[in-house]
């Protein structure tokens, strides 16, 4: 056995070739990430979305990837979509709160002129 | 043929049985949905995901594979969490606004406090 098999590779239990698909993003100290994946999409859906990128931008889609299968395991009928149902919750809190509060400066500012008016009176 | 085989059967080019796990989320008239699942996590998969939840929950569950996947077909490299990081900096955005305004509002009482103190001096 290779000591220095990928996470993929070591969890496919084969050889890790040269040009391992795989290899540099799954790197064997962490192979937790690999089994999400690999239950999520499967082995060969991740290794075909990968060959399918420009190799500058493989690293990130490995890592959205996993992270929207640990959110898949975690959650496994809505997923990250869960997530997104949260954030667009929170949003429309944040902005009913927003809202509530440029009312409470216009009154604060509409009495603070009203004062002022009447200080001249 | 079968005309009424769902959208699954129909892209998989088979019979569509009685009990079939597709079946009720995967429509004849919407065969798009299933052909972004099939790309991104391959039928099996889908399958024995939603095999393994009670069925109570499947079509919420197929809904949220749909989205995903969609999003990843849009999106190769970052899917459905691109998402997720624009929804967190817009957050971020209104909590900044709110706490400007929330700033405001304090200066805006202050000089109203002070205006009234003043009148009795």
């Amino acid at each position: 056995m290779n000591p220095k098999r990928c996470a993929a590779c070591k969890y496919l239990r084969r050889r890790c070739p040269k040009d391992c698909i795989f290899s540099p993003y799954f790197p064997p100290n962490d192979p937790q990430k690999f089994a999400w994946i690999h239950r999520i999409y499967g082995a060969g859906n991740v290794s075909k979305m990968l060959q399918q990128l420009p190799d500058q931008t493989r690293a990130e889609a490995a890592e959205s990837l996993c992270f929207e299968a640990k959110c898949r395991v975690d959650d496994p009928v809505y997923g990250c979509v869960g997530i997104i149902h949260f954030l667009q919750t929170q949003i429309q809190q944040t902005q009913n709160q927003l809202a509530k509060t440029q009312a409470e400066i216009a009154v604060a500012q509409t009495k603070l002129s009203q004062t002022h008016n009447s200080d001249f009176m």
